[in-house]
């Protein structure tokens, strides 16, 4: 566990994240150290969230904001399986005996990893094979793009355990992702989203044979890191920061943060290389 | 009518409203208690709304706020059709003849009726059948959920009256829905959408044949019904109010109403049932 | 070029707009002068976009706001391209070499013609064929509604070029056209959206073969035109306020917006066509 001198460090200064040791899931980086993949590892559970992995997670995409290697995260799950979610046992029992406080403090808590999935700058890929359910789901959904397999079922299903459809921003990240009535039905009645629902709705980027899932995932993250990575940090705050603003306002605020783009060597670089005729080579500077 | 006194009871005093007695409609409620359908009944015309239908479904819709059994609402219409929208005779030609502040009257009761909608805690299902047009296709829009059969036309017809897209909220709603584009395309032409067309846009949920759609929506009302019903109306409530919101807002709002669920006897309900292997038994509170 | 005087009329006095003469696009009026046809005509370059063309597309359509004639625009390109947007050599190679100011004077000029796109109350139809890339994508994603042929490849392609996705608002408007997710897929990757996928994405309204494809374009431009185009104005000003309004506010601004409506006479026309069984012929007052 990291002193307090430790966490000052991280929070404000750069910093490789290809050696991170994880504590509670995997952590692979791709032979260039620039693809990190997050393995959710339970399988005998199907991969469960629980109090210690949800803060290591939030911790950990709140430290990717300083980093100065990894420039995509793949998130999957092993043994078949995506993940199950908050763990009965585990989360859901120690629940129903807390105090307000103490429930707040939890639903902050796993709202805040979606925050800080958000707010990372590299793009996110959920690959995502069988059970993704819950927190689980929420997990796939508050990534920035999902690849999964037939086999994969997504199940919003809060509403199973008594609870709210309203759980880490799903009542506003999902309408967005499949529409406002299909993403109504998922969350009021918890059934399973197929896999071939989930394509047609928009929700899965695309579909693979189970034993080519991390190969498809791994090949669209080599694609993205071998592209203008701080360029697609900006594309990723802004399609946050434009959720709720009016289009004249987005508009304004692209006009800005594509002139920073415009000053990045990334941007000279494509355009020396299409002079030459050749490919560009982008270092994300 | 009610008294001011009555009114005023209404208003701020929860009731049973399985004996409410309609003027302009039909109201039947299930065995159960739970389920109420409100069915548009002039089958001679399409089922056309009025001004005393506008007010009464609006009135309605309001009390339901405060409703001690009605769990989940089911709108349809009978003869094989949902609803031709605003009368032409009774409603549009006194239109022609009002002053702006009675037309803003009208306009503002019309836009009262989805708020009310919007803010009743108990989830709305809309099951079409034929001819759903104008105010009639904002009815079924502004519900939570819509079944239909392969001969709904849903037709946001305004634009033949020579007014606007722009009703009752259509041009919020619809885009949500459907998509920028394929709202835009049906509020301009007003063109009629074919029942494929919005199974595969995400308008309706599901299409059943003419004799099974009563059947399916008393179904999935009864699904609603038997879950946590305190939580339905959260995942409601917060499905309205993060419209707007940024992300980062709607996960703060999320976690504070999800703490609230956590704190109910359904949640506690669900976890008991899961240790003891039993299906939980809801109750809404 | 317009004199300071002439611009200042254009600006505030409503005048005829079949007879502008374009210096960078070719502009043809409709025989019953209501619909205008903008295209863009560097066809061995497959239509790039210049400074020159930006700025004066800008200025027409801010001055479309004006117009007395013109009630509906297409949009399209000649030699079997829509537009292979901003040009290499006339426009990246002289933005690598700007001061930030002049660079947000360049994306600043570029959103304006968004802006402008979005404020204009004619309905804008893009006929796509071929290449529809970078700010020519965003010049089809502005409009309001999209015609294409099976050939049509739109491609977001800032990425390619070391920029973010985040250009000219197509972080907030093309999620809203179809879905967060493949919206991410596409600002990410840059990737070509072939024409198929844009039509069940609710990108495309329709597709039709090359040769069809001016024609489909022009009937659809005829029916708006013959209808409420007053009215259309209010439908496409509503749906940009409504962006990121909530539902009760959009309704309360569509309850004003359609009682404005009524006192137009296209709906008494409307209501007497009706009466007297006849189909209404709409004036667009």
């Amino acid at each position: 566990m990291m002193s307090a001198n430790e966490e000052h460090t991280m929070k404000h200064h750069k910093r490789p994240f290809a050696t991170y040791a994880p504590r509670t899931f995997l952590w692979d980086v791709s032979a260039d150290g620039k693809v990190a993949t997050i393995t959710l590892n339970r399988p005998e559970r199907k991969n469960p969230l629980t109090f210690d992995s949800y803060a290591e997670l939030r911790d950990l995409f709140r430290g990717l904001v300083y980093a100065t290697d990894i420039k995509v995260i793949v998130v999957t799950g092993s043994g078949g399986n995506f993940c199950s979610g908050g763990d009965v046992h585990e989360i859901i029992g120690p629940l129903t005996r807390m105090t307000m406080p103490e429930l707040l403090d939890f639903t902050r808590m796993t709202g805040d990893l979606v925050k800080a999935m958000r707010a990372c700058p590299q793009p996110i890929i959920a690959a995502v094979d069988g059970v993704c359910a819950g927190a689980g789901a929420m997990v796939a959904l508050a990534s920035d793009l999902r690849v999964g397999t037939p086999a994969a079922r997504t199940a919003f299903l809060f509403t199973r355990v008594g609870l709210a459809g309203a759980d880490m921003g799903a009542c506003t990240l999902l309408p967005r992702m499949i529409g406002q009535g299909r993403a109504s039905e998922l969350l009021y009645t918890g059934r399973a989203m197929r896999a071939d629902e989930g394509l047609a709705w928009g929700f899965f980027n695309s579909l693979h044979e189970p034993e080519a899932l991390a190969g498809a995932a791994a090949e669209l993250a080599a694609q993205l890191a071998a592209g203008p990575t701080f360029a697609h940090g900006v594309t990723k705050k802004l399609l946050h920061q434009e959720w709720n603003m009016g289009v004249d306002e987005a508009i304004e605020a692209e006009a800005e943060a594509q002139a920073i783009c415009m000053q990045t060597r990334d941007f000279r670089r494509a355009y020396d290389a299409f002079v030459a005729k050749q490919k560009p080579v982008f270092e994300g500077d």
